[in-house]
């Protein structure tokens, strides 16, 4: 399999996808981004895709599957189909079925507003303000059984301001995840990486 | 109470004392540290005080005492005899009775060797390294009655390297803690902080 090959799958605006093909584009992101696949007919994701001649781009029903587990089997029947090697969450709302997690272990990577252990779940930017926190961030993870919790690509740190809202402090690490994200995927082409323990270690 | 009066709680080299102690002297840190207290007589901290110039020093012995509640009821004692507003925790390796915590709540301040919430307990920076992080860093918190749970007052980011082992990663996060410290005794100070929820406002 081409370890440049890259599927991404995404539900909404697609924003992290735009930096993804953008960084591309630059020739900054030595990957191929092959597919995309999204669970929403109308997400933008789709378009920006369209528009920047990936060459596959699926949206994939959830109505027309009985299941979780039969939609994701058709998602991985179109990662398998297109060598993909990696498969990149961006903005992607659907939980991973076990069984598909399983299959590509060690291949799905997602990335997570706050400096993670801190803060799994869905509102991690308002359980970051909630708690206090003087600093919190974005971190790219390969994908585990555990929420939020598998071994940790990057991070990328974020100063949180004593007048911080939730909109403000997201806009701010968003702005992290536009950089971080396209580069760790450039790091994952062009270095690579071992995992010792659950720490990643980069070959270079 | 002289909002700048504060004692210096510490068990060992009283590394976090002696950089607290320089920052006063050069006229950075506007506290006056009126009191220290080790309860081991031989902690270099008592020495770093006494050569300070700190006015009162005193060893209190646990061994006097019958049990944690009355070791902490001599330390209290002292403490308003010197009318300490803040109780500056520096390597201090007892465990605080529920009793002291709860008489000067909102008064006492630590150091931990991590990005709290991250890494609470007495093995911050093997579980931070374990973990795998990318970032880890060191929190100055206020004190409550749960485990290293306080609101915070500051953080401080430490980069982890691909190599690093407790030592190497201890070393540079100690020396953000010898900055981070006297700088935020500097702004309690100088500014004043409100507290909501769980989040630290400061005045300025």
């Amino acid at each position: 399999m081409n370890s440049k090959a890259v599927a991404v799958m995404a539900s909404g605006r697609g924003t992290n996808l735009k930096v993804i093909l953008e960084s591309v584009t630059k020739g900054e992101c030595p990957v191929d981004v092959r597919l995309v696949i999204s669970d929403k007919g109308d997400a933008e994701a789709l378009t920006i895709a369209r528009e920047a001649g990936v060459p596959y781009v699926a949206h994939v029903d959830p109505k027309k599957f009985s299941g979780r587990e039969q939609f994701d089997a058709e998602c991985a029947e179109l990662l398998d189909r297109h060598s993909c090697q990696w498969i990149v969450l961006a903005g992607y709302m659907r939980i991973l079925s076990s069984s598909f997690v399983r299959r590509f272990r060690g291949r799905i990577i997602n990335i997570h507003p706050s400096l993670l252990p801190s803060f799994v779940g869905a509102k991690a930017v308002e359980d970051a303000l909630e708690y206090g926190v003087k600093v919190s961030g974005c971190t790219v993870h390969l994908v585990d059984e555990v929420l939020d919790g598998g071994p940790i690509l990057a991070q990328s740190v974020v100063t949180v301001f004593d007048d911080d809202t939730r909109d403000s402090l997201h806009t701010r690490i968003q702005i992290e995840e536009y950089k971080l994200y396209p580069a760790t995927l450039a790091r994952m082409a062009n270095e690579g990486f071992d995992i010792e323990g659950r720490q990643v270690i980069w070959k270079k």
